[in-house]
Formats: structure tokens, sequence, C-alpha cells
């Protein structure tokens, strides 16, 4: 190592890809773990009727987080519902919760109580238990750190790194409330949008669900091949699957499911609806493959349940890359720009 | 919940007690759950032939490191450590690691990829696997969140509650010598104080071991009643056992080990080394119990090991509370000073 800091590196922020490498080869082989770090959780072969499952989040204040825009609560149950969301995308089921904070002098302990009502508000229709953590002082800013535990049958968790050629690509739900719910806190755009549509893409903001049913059912059913969480925006999510699959895929962008609520606020707002889908993080809807000739069986199965999957495109051979192909037919590389950038030209 | 901040409530940072016990009105009874919070570790149910324990950690700049005093490898090898102390003071095995950081700008990889070698050093011997974690931006300073899962034989876990009226209190190792050594690290004292002995203070700080072999043996050979980390130093820890077990303890002030370079440090500034052995914190050696019939068969075998185990006091009824005999056989209640306290009246 170089000694002073005379060649100091680059900072770390820019760089959290060379982090995952890193903490990838402090990784060692272990026979008893089936998945390590890559994954929406950890995979650890803990008996022959049960794999264990393991996931940890970190909550940043300023980060992932701002107190001018979320009471406590939203924020305790946004960051159970994170971890929750992890196991989802595994088909597990959740069971044991442990939670540390770091409190600043500003906090209150009202603050805290109501940060730990939302995350057992979150975890109660789980039944997750609550079995350790640890709490300290900060000297700047809120950090909530969750590590969440799970179990599915051996061999059956849904990975990232199943998918195949000609797939069918599903998600869950609708996409991009979350985002436009955010847009509507850090602006003022919520008093010309329609209280109910608004009041909508806040609650899927502050209080998103995780599709634990849902995965549990494509576990059972096994017709799926992927499937991965979107925290970060069905593009960025959908990269993760192609690149541990190593595959490429097509959206059909004419099929994105998006709220009535999201195309108003895209409508009011002159924004693509269709930008919002695609790159809106923390929807915490799962995305999915299921193999093209089970398409039709898996239709039909899924019309029998509460769910609401649609079918946003195929799995294609790596060469094609990510690409997006509009109602017009025609077809270009799956756009990676930022939110920022998401108003049309006026 | 009152609106506004009229009903605003005192600081958490003086409240931890409250959080704790919001914590564990948070833990819902679970049968899988054989110990929930407030012991090192939770104790889950895993299996007929093993028990998983879990226990988490945060550590957070300015309040548990100081970039200024210790290296990112340092502080990655504490921080590893105080976990595996967890595991240790179970009788457990460590198994699996989850490691969240929240980076602040100012930090660059090659500092991160410091803290990761210090983890990974401490946690070498033991053979844990590093399975997950997160990387996140921080606004405000680097923080750091460790999860360890380790296993431990069904029903055979050293719990803090096992303490019975009677049973010899015992310690492994030293104990002082990390505190005494982030005092040489924080004032200029460490110039005065003979090299050897001042290398070895700053070791034991830096560097210190996590005593799992020990806590391991004590579990085979089924001796220890009681048993816990000394974390907050033998004070702190010492009461979490007595409340535990509900029962008080006597210490004999002559007896409790201190290393030649303690006493030499203490002599040098003109502390009491008794007081730091008694209130520094972060020595990460096991305190136990051993019950009295059996104390002569525990130090027969103990002579068999490599181990260094000292008999410091014994176990009182709980009326008694925590009292501090010396060796000229007068008694009074254990101080619960600070150590800005130490030093002797001159």
């Amino acid at each position: 190592m170089p000694s002073g800091g005379s060649r100091r590196a680059r900072p770390v922020r820019s760089e959290f890809g060379l982090i995952r490498r890193l903490q990838a080869r402090a990784a060692k082989p272990d026979r008893q773990v089936a998945l390590g770090i890559g994954d929406d959780t950890a995979v650890i072969k803990t008996s022959s009727t049960e794999w264990t499952l393991i996931t940890t989040d970190l909550l940043a204040e300023g980060v992932h987080f701002d107190l001018a825009t979320s009471s406590y609560e939203d924020i305790g149950y946004r960051a159970a519902i994170a971890n929750l969301s992890d196991i989802a995308a595994m088909g597990g089921t959740p069971r044991f919760m442990l939670v540390s904070i770091a409190i600043p002098s500003t906090c209150s302990t009202t603050e805290i109580h109501q940060l730990y009502r939302g995350m057992m508000q979150a975890s109660a229709p789980y039944r997750v238990c609550l079995v350790g953590g640890d709490t300290s002082a900060s000297k700047h800013g809120l950090f909530l750190s969750i590590t969440l535990t799970g179990v599915v049958r051996p061999g059956r968790a849904l990975l990232r790194s199943g998918a195949k050629v000609g797939d069918r690509l599903y998600v869950t739900g609708t996409l991009g409330d979350s985002r436009a719910g955010l847009d509507l806190l850090s602006s003022r755009r919520r008093r010309t949008l329609p209280a109910a549509h608004a009041r909508f893409l806040l609650a899927r903001h502050h209080r998103p669900s995780a599709r634990i049913a849902e995965g549990q059912w494509l576990v059972k059913q096994g017709l799926a091949g992927a499937a991965i969480d979107l925290s970060d925006g069905l593009t960025g999510d959908l990269r993760h699957i192609c690149e541990d699959s190593d595959v490429g895929a097509e959206i059909l962008g004419g099929s994105l499911p998006i709220s009535a609520a999201c195309q108003a606020y895209a409508a009011a707002y002159r924004l693509s609806p269709q930008e919002i889908a695609l790159q809106g993080g923390e929807d915490y809807e799962l995305l999915f493959t299921v193999p093209a000739g089970q398409q039709a069986r898996f239709e039909r199965l899924v019309k029998k349940t509460p769910f609401h999957c649609t079918c946003i495109g195929t799995i294609t051979p790596k060469r094609s890359g990510l690409r997006l192909r509009t109602e017009q037919g025609t077809t270009s590389p799956l756009p990676l720009t930022s939110y920022e950038h998401f108003r049309r030209p006026s």
C-alpha cells in the first residue's frame, strides 16, 4: 500500500462496482453456501428440508430517505419492505429480522418508536420475528440497517441466473408509481393532480408492497426461470437478470403495466409514462421469466389467482443486448437515462 | 401521536434502555426462537442437530472509531471481532457474515479495500464465509454494520441467564489492555512508556482476540453456567449477567488479571490498574460462571488447555448487588464511574 495521501484513489462513491468485486473476492467457497454474494439474498443449505435465505439493506439519511418528505413510520415501513422484497424475489418465506440503528441527537424516542412501528407494520402480515439488533448514537444523520432471513425449499429459490433465450418476461403490479409519488413529494405538483391519483402514488411510494405471496406461488408452480425484485427500476434490474443469465432482452414498450394514476401524472406534466415505468425505482414488483412453452399454462394458472402479472417482453440472445420495441415496431437500445432526462421535448 | 413538534420527547441518545424495551416488545414469541433479543446473539432452532446463532453490530464514525487514531484495516478488524466475540460468548462456531457500509465521499476505494482486509483477517482463522452485504453512499461519516451467524449444538449455547448463587466467576485473558491502548492513542502518553508495553497495549486495542476456542471448549466441557463477552467493560457486562440471572456478584479486586503492560501504564500515569480492569471496554474476553462444586474439576481441566482463565469472584444473592472486595477484606459497591474518574487522588 502506498503511504501518505499522494496516491489516494478516486472517491469510492463512483466505484460501487469495484466494491462488489472486492466483496466477491473476499467470499470464499463454502460447501453449505448454495448462493453467495450477487443475488437478492444468499442461500444457505441449512437442512435437508429447508434452505435459509439471508439479506441485508442499509439506509442512510439524505441518500435513501429524506426526513423532509417521509415520516419515520414511512421510512421504517419502506426499509422493511426493501428486505421483504428480496426474500419475495427468491420465492421465500421471511422469518427473522435484526435491526440496527445509528441515531442522531436530534432524533426523539417518539420518532424511533414510529420508525419501529413502520417496520413492524410492514412485517406483521408475514409473522416476521424481530430477534436482535444494535443501537448506537450517530454524530451525523440517521442510519438504519436491517438483516432479514427467510426459508425456501431446498433447490427451489428463484435466481437471477435462470433466464433462457425465448423465455417470456413478466412483471407483477404496475411500474413507475413509486417514482411518480416521490416526484410529487419533492415538488408542488400534487396540487394540480386529482387528489385520488396523488394519494395512490404517494401510498405506492411510502407504503409499497413486497410480493411475498407471488414469489411463493411462482416457486410452487415451478414455472419461473429467473426472478428479481424491482428496486433499481425495470431497466437496471433487467440488466442484472441479463448479466447473470448471459442473455439479452427485448421489452415491448406498449405492454408496460402503468396505473391510471401514473398515466395521469405523466400526462399532467408532459412526461413519458413509459420512461417513468422503465426507470422508476423502488416499485418492489417482481420481474421474472417463464419459458415460452409454458406461457399458455402460466396464463391459465395465474388467472385463478388474485395476482396481477403482465408479459412485457422476451429474453433474447446476449448479442442483442437490452432493447425496447415500440408499438410502431421499431427497436432501439433500452435507454439508461436517469429520471432527470424524462421530460419530453415540448 | 401528537402532531407537530410541541410534545417532542427527549433526545433518544440518553434513552437506549427505552429502545431496548421497545425492541423487546416488538419481538413476538416464535416456536423456532430459543432466545430472542437480549443476549449476545439470538438462538434459532434450525434443525435437530444444529441451532443457529445470529448477531449484528453497527459501528459509527466518531462514536465507535476515530479515523485519526485507527487505520481502516484496524477498524475492519475490530468490527469483525466485536461480532465474532458475540458468537464466542455463546460457545458457538462462526459461519456466515454480511457486511453493509455507508461510505462518505472522502473515502477512497483503497481505504474500503483496507477495511475489508481487516475484517477478512479477523475472520480468516474461523473460516467465516462472506455471503452478502450492502454498499451505500453516506452524506456524513463512515458507518459499518456487520451481521454474523454461527452454529451451536441444540440446547448448548451459553446464556447470560445461567448464573446461580455460589458459582465462581471467571474471565479469560487480561483486562483493561484495550482501554489503556485507546488512552495511549488519544494522548501523547506512549512516548514515556517502554516501547514493548506500548506496542502490546496498542495491539490489544487495535487487534483484540475473539475467544472462540475458549467458548467452544466451555460448551464441550459443560461446566459453564452463564457467559458473556466483555465489550462494555467488566462492571457493565457483569451487570448484564446479574440482571439476566437474577443474582448479585462479588469481585475480588486483588484477583483481577492485569497484564504487566497495563500495570506499567497505570503506574506511569498514577492510575488504578484495578479500575482500568473493572471499567475498560472492548477487551472481548469471556466472563463466565462455574458451579462451586465443579471448580476443582474445572481448574484441573483448564490446566490441560492453552487457555488463560482466572477466578475473579463469586455469584451472590441478588440483594447483595454488585460488590468489590479489596485485598484488605473490606467490600464496597462496584463503582460505575467512567474512565474519566480513574485518576487516583495524588
